[in-house]
């Protein structure tokens, strides 16, 4: 008999302590859903950061672990143990992680990239194949329902035959030189973050936004990487022309060191009938140019697309429910607390019900002048 | 003593059974950040709705009620009754729904507007101040990151006392005269909606919005409501002049009869020193000029803002953990089913491996042109 | 017989002496498609500037008038007088001039507002019915391709019966008290700018082009002027809502102390079956959405458009010419006096076939590097 | 001493005749400032098609010729001869025509690209080291006030060392097979459009923008050029990579088959302490980010920028000239022919002087709804 859609699937964690932005992202991300229930987790290498965080998230003590050999062991002898796990460590430790669980039958949602070098990703995939577990890599930017929406546009042919791919990731952060503390700690180390700087970074998630959309096989490409920024060992910009099995053609730039851009990730397919436009810094409007024809604003779930994967009717963007859950934030710190902050409240809702009355009298009179009530 | 951040708060849940579309945006909301647990529920005054919906969302079966009085007698009674709940039901039961839960000292989520009509408002109001529980009323905008730094913006005085406050909220969802079904039912219905169509049902928000950034209080208006629609009882369009206390002058139009708009609310502030502009279809985003000077591009979070209410830095816009969460959600799927989808996996982490170690050799090699490793 | 196309209209100018903005544009304007040849001017009241301008612009001394009676006499005298003129004085004695010339069958193009009272207006009208002269009106923004595609899509009833009319037009370059000098200081006279302000400068552009691309006509409108600058006479802003007959409601909003805004004309349209929506900052796009489908990005003269009026190809947007001409005028000047300034030469030709000729051998060599030739 | 500046330079033009687009550019351009006057013309190699074009363009017969070489020789015998020649022929033609006139000491205006070969380009720029006449190529976008701005912000250092040039010059015209008639004629045919199809054609352009905007010189490149339309012989797109002299690298994208983009030249530059972005779409702005700073709007005149070359001041943008030369093109029809069209005329002044009235008066009785006089 399967689970009934409303027992959430017991979530384990590696990585992702105090201080780890993609920590959160993933914490958030499997809440929203109510799909998942985070139960375990190895959140540090180190003790006493492990125990901290755990406890700030709500993991029982017993369930907190700093070691992810052992989190795996204990967890698989549980009856109640996690049955998945999101693995958000620096990239050197997603193989030893994803082994860990995966080798016990426990499914993994596994940060990018997938490894630090070529061969041990080989291995992965070789040993999973032994295995039932579920493997996820979250390529965040397959997600997004205009996404799969050009994805779909591309598959049934609307654009013709692919000829031209343009995909860039242009971000600033990496403009400075000052690289001290965060995770720009590991992330400018080969050891820890791969042959990759940039091109790992980022460049990957542009190389399969690329590829998820259009389908097409990399057959080649030239690159041309480097690092601007004296003193710095992996690439912050890289600048790659694309050669596609069946004769497409492209170009992937990826940098970090791009002053103007935060997080501009795009994506421009051209066929022999058309043309799609994407950019993830307003992800809720797609551009579907059909040759000869005017260029259509396709929004998400709006006119003209599947609607597949929408939470919530077009005309109210993604982003929507972060500004909602804001509210709700501040309502749990109100309660706990008292202190409302910027909450709009009961006064708020009178003046509001003031102003609908006034403009209900104000457009009987004929528009006349109306002063709010009181 | 204070409870730790990681005890959810118990909630409860009144209207927003299935087919609701606010029921379930207040529910992901509550999820988000993880600082509430959905406890009790009378979704619907249809006992088999009620009990369906509360299966569906994981509530268990004593908790779902389908009578909100009872619900908010029983909840209060018990030991682990619910420490606040959310109201998701039309207008008109706003009021008696949140009646029986402050009077009982349980705190209050309520969406928006506030009542059906002004007198209730205030009553409920006066009730209120004998209380200790909290009443907030779930007007979303407030929630954007930008929408307070434009706030703080006016606050500190930036732009000089405030001359011309423009504010719109067009939507193109009533156009056409097809109303059967769904939310549109009670919403052209005066007895529960209320007297005001659009101006109730988006003008507050305008109108909130336009009161929440600027801080003046509206002294009068002149209104101009109409209905397009042949047979449509509340307007679906409404044109508004303001006059604040202190001289500023303003116009409010609200609209659900405005083809090319989704739901364009837009907040224009003019002083004498300066303007801002912000819309909710791209929330990422917060206009400033400083008067003779260039236009600023204000992002959350970036150059030049507090930062305040960021879950993630900036560059990682809105929505992006909606696209993160639709990943959990398939990798839930995929767990439950076996069926992956759209979810990327392990061949799609070689394939990014390979990538980089194709551009790694590439540029090692002048930018040869490499073929990807198999 | 009529004259060939070549033959180039004589041209007199009224007001536009050194300093008017709006002079020199009516100059350019009649230049640029070669069908005016600017013969005779009274370019100011004062003699010495009167003369100094029209040296200026080319005018024969002999031509050259401090009067506009006299002008209009003289020139209807000569069998090569001027066979049409522009007017550019300040609004009052737009209609004066216009009747001094139409008087003796002289064609007359003239600024907007046409008069400073309305009496006046009607006046003229009835004095031109007598007369077999052109009367031109130069509400500019009715010259853009896209505003007369717009009122083409209207007109054969794409939108179905128009509902809602919304018309902006905000400026910033009156925010600041200080008033001296150029142009300011007959606009803020009443005595001659006429009643209105903004309303008069700006607000007739876009009442025009509300009515000249709705075809609707205007019943009645409830208006709310004011003057936010201390000491101003005339407004400086204005909020107006409308009612067209037939139906149709709006709102006009002009102002002229809207930091953020430089000239931000814009119109939207909506119907029973979709709407339109310009903004004049962008000229060359046109937003149509046909309610139900997705929104069509219309162009100057690409797909979907009539390309009436187009002087160059789609692409080739507006603005093209004035780059294109301002290589020109570098050119008379580096011709007149050597200077070359930022022109382009033979070295940049050299270079660009360099370029060339790098990238075809270098694609040929399968994407080698290859350096420039010297 | 020198010319007054009110005598226009007398120009002559090669190539243009009816029918091609370019040639028309360069007379309005030469016309827009009134610094020019075109009297002679080779305008085809046809005889009669020469003649016919001279006439619609107002050149008399005995100044046009049908052969380039002839035209040289008879003008520079005239006391009145041409001083100037603008160059606007099939690609192969340019060097032998400016060899015809510079040789005789006469001013050349030239299309792009300056020749078919590199070979006969460096033979034409030593020729031309020993004559005075002026050599001037029409790279138009480097006319546009912003890209002007843009240049002189990265030549005073505000973006610090360049690291990253990426441009892209994508157009969507040649994306279908059929090529017949018009331009395309000579430009697929590489004996008179030179090796280079959409890299000669607008790469040029691309490259010249990059030149011009960063001053960086170009070291080596590494080109994948393609024909994507069977039967095409010359490349309709190219991916280039860069390395500029000094360590900047970049990326040049042309390509004219692209869905989607007209004429979509982007530069954008970034450097150690900021970056630029710049769309020939949207002339009227320029982005600039300095490093750690909200992103900046700059305007054509607006604040912040220089305003050099501007004709008329900020917030009239690049295409008001076109718009105003409309209305005086159709008033020419209407003085010619009585054929008003669209014009605006003193129906609509009288219309527009009434509704100034109205406003005036409602606004007076604090917004009461005023009917329009008729």
């Amino acid at each position: 008999m399967s689970a009934p859609r409303h027992v959430p699937i017991r979530l384990g964690q590696v990585g992702g302590g105090s201080g780890a932005f993609i920590g959160d992202v993933h914490r958030i991300a499997a809440r929203l859903d109510g799909e998942f229930r985070l139960v375990a987790g190895a959140l540090s290498a180190s003790p006493d950061k492990a125990a901290a965080s755990a406890a700030a998230v709500g993991i029982a003590p017993d369930r907190s672990y700093d070691d992810f050999e052992r989190m795996a062991e204990a967890e698989a002898a549980r009856e109640d143990g996690i049955e998945a796990v999101a693995i958000c460590t620096p990239n050197h430790l997603h193989v030893p992680a994803a082994r860990a669980f995966l080798g016990r039958g426990i499914h993994v949602i596994c940060d990018k990239p997938l490894a630090a070098t070529l061969q041990e990703a080989r291995e992965l995939l070789a040993m999973a194949r032994g295995t039932r577990a579920q493997f996820v890599l979250t390529h965040t930017y397959s997600g997004y329902p205009l996404v799969r929406e050009a994805r779909a546009i591309v598959a049934r042919g609307d654009l013709g035959r692919i000829r031209v791919v343009q995909v860039e990731y242009p971000q600033n952060w990496m403009t400075d030189a000052d690289e001290t503390g965060g995770d720009l700690d590991w992330r400018s180390d080969p050891a820890r973050a791969g042959a990759g700087g940039a091109t790992g970074d980022i460049g990957t998630h542009a190389f399969h936004l690329a590829r998820f959309v259009t389908g097409l096989r990399l057959d080649r490409l030239a690159a041309d990487l480097g690092a601007f920024v004296p003193g710095r060992v992996l690439d912050d910009n890289a600048h790659v022309i694309l050669r596609f099995a069946g004769g497409a053609k492209g170009m992937l730039w990826c940098s970090q060191v791009a002053p103007g851009h935060e997080n501009g990730l795009r994506l421009r397919v051209f066929g022999e009938r058309g043309g799609l436009d994407w950019c993830q810094e307003n992800p809720n409007v797609l551009w579907h140019t059909p040759q000869g024809e005017p260029t259509r604003r396709l929004t998400r779930g709006g006119p003209g697309t599947s609607g597949d994967g929408i939470r919530v009717p077009a005309g109210h963007p993604e982003g929507y429910f972060e500004a909602f859950a804001t509210l709700y934030a501040d309502a749990a710190r109100a309660i706990r607390t008292g202190a409302r902050g910027l909450l709009p409240g009961l006064e708020d809702g009178v003046e509001g019900m003031a102003f609908i009355a006034a403009c209900v009298a104000s457009s009987k009179a004929d528009a006349a002048w109306t002063e709010l009530p009181e």
